[in-house]
């Protein structure tokens, strides 16, 4: 196969931060993706319902009348969220609540310690058919890196638990023991995928020489584990969808003594995704991965209109906008063999 | 205890590197050090007699007449290394051969990947009495990063087998394994110990902000591996001995898309020991294992003459030398309680 045309996908996990980065990176996800799960993790957070509208707006204008993207759009679950704002957010048309774990990935500062001081958010969350979107590695310090996500896998269990009903995602997993977790609990429980975890391990982080851009949270695991997430991804389940986590840094946040983490792989995602379907002759499930599973999930009608990825090789820009907040992406340099043609 | 003199301690494991950056760290190791092991990977590698001899000269030109710092040469094993030039390199006083896996750290293009192809060259050393150095990390794309150590010990329990009187020392220890094996393996078989990896786990490279000046080969690993290291430095057991692995980098060649690994620790690392060994309530120690243990490991005399340790503390630059040539060491900014006054 050589062209494929599918439906116009979905990205269920993106930031598109706020001002100039937001102006350089929306078309890259506008041009690719029909709807995407605005991340709240800009300074300061996506809090109320007041800043939801507002950040909206600011997305709305920057994308412009003629542009057929619909942000859809989630809040920051402070730790001590107070739960009646619930009801309010559910009335400015959020999606979901986003938790991230105190101090572990961008700007998540505010983020959460104790998950179980939260139910009467999460039972306000459930009542109002909110999706309780978790970056699901356990916060702490005494917990070592690589097994954050594997550690807080019995959080998700014991949340599930207690609220059946509570749609869960558990956020760009990157570990076999996620994927079993998830395929194991209902049907409430799902996980996204990103386009970089099932292309790789810690090996391409810090196994040769360190590569910041290649460096993100979860930071990306074992050789089986990232065999785990392809087989999920191909895999036909409806609990597995795109989730790019596209996460852009100027070159020197990430070239720097202290660098952020994030890939920045809107621009490439599709393209890296029809590659990775290919070689794993799985190219008839890709629209499922990125086009339904995930709109299904969230209760979402399908998108409208579709699009069509062609076998032609191009090569992916060494950075994309201007210095110095040029971002380099995923994938930076090299050739890429499929590309989005319509 | 304030205040502590021991006999002038060697570092078993060094970077000089070449040229101005040879210029400019010497003395950080010269002021603190009276004999280091020299590390044999400048560009080209040091594998001959000559290039023993030339790099020799050229360290003693720069050190000057009056200070006493000697330099202990060492020879880099080729992948094909002629057994015949070890009566040679012997010839000129090399102490030891140093053995890099293929690929997998600083200039070690030209490294070993097929360890038992060197018997030749082994028996050689043995006979001559020279002690190989191995960096104990098993090359090749198939082995994951953290394992890599972990997977190269059997390698050492067979060259020890095939070669009893060959002294081997498995340098800058990373795993609980690897200390494990040196304990467990006869007395030809001992390790060094940097002054990073006992107080490094993985998360502080990649566990919060990325951390380019803390990344080195091997990568520092689970904090239940720290512990077992800093067990071993403070054990009494002339098996670990210290050697710092101070390993210079301009800071561009760290902050940047593809960084190099190793910290610059020549300069603090006598304080950095000193409040390890402090904290671990065995001051006490510190000087066999900085000023005795590796040089009767090498038979080589004891130094003569004594530092004197202070508790007073001081401030760690946030680098050393001119830019764009200036480099970050270890602890850079922070402060360091003690520090040596003589």
């Amino acid at each position: 196969m050589t062209r494929l045309t599918i439906r116009r996908p979905d990205d269920f996990h993106l930031h598109l931060r706020i001002l100039l980065m937001l102006q350089n990176v929306l078309r890259h996800t506008a041009d690719h993706f029909a709807r995407a799960l605005i991340m709240p993790n800009p300074m300061p957070p996506i809090v109320t319902s007041e800043d939801v509208t507002r950040y909206q707006s600011e997305i709305l204008a920057e994308r412009g009348q003629t542009v057929a993207f619909e942000p859809l759009m989630t809040f920051f679950i402070l730790p001590n969220h107070d739960p009646r704002q619930i009801g309010l957010l559910k009335g400015v048309g959020v999606l979901s609540g986003k938790g991230y774990p105190k101090g572990l990935t961008t700007n998540s500062d505010d983020g959460i310690e104790d998950y179980f001081a939260l139910y009467e958010v999460y039972a306000e969350m459930e009542k109002h058919g909110l999706v309780l979107c978790l970056h699901g590695e356990k916060p702490g310090k005494e917990v070592y890196c690589l097994d954050r996500e594997k550690e807080f896998l019995p959080i998700v269990r014991q949340i599930n638990q207690d609220f059946p009903k509570l749609r869960i995602v558990v956020e760009h997993v990157s570990t076999a023991a996620a994927i079993e977790t998830v395929l194991e609990l209902p049907d409430a429980v799902a996980a996204t995928i990103t386009a970089h975890h099932p292309a790789l391990t810690t090996d391409d982080i810090i196994g040769g020489k360190l590569k910041p851009h290649l460096f993100c949270k979860p930071v990306a695991k074992r050789p089986e584990d990232r065999e785990a997430i392809v087989r999920a991804m191909i895999s036909g389940s409806p609990k597995f969808f795109f989730g790019s986590d596209s996460a852009p840094h100027p070159r020197g946040a990430k070239e720097c003594a202290e660098g952020c983490a994030g890939l920045y792989t809107a621009p490439v995602a599709l393209a890296v995704l029809s590659e990775m379907f290919e070689k794993y002759d799985a190219l008839d499930r890709l629209e499922n991965f990125v086009s339904r599973f995930g709109a299904e999930f969230y209760s979402l009608p399908l998108n409208e209109g579709t699009i069509t990825l062609e076998k032609k090789p191009w090569k992916v820009p060494t950075s994309y906008f201007d210095q110095p907040n040029d971002v380099v992406p995923f994938r930076a340099g090299e050739e890429l063999q499929w590309q989005v043609v319509s």
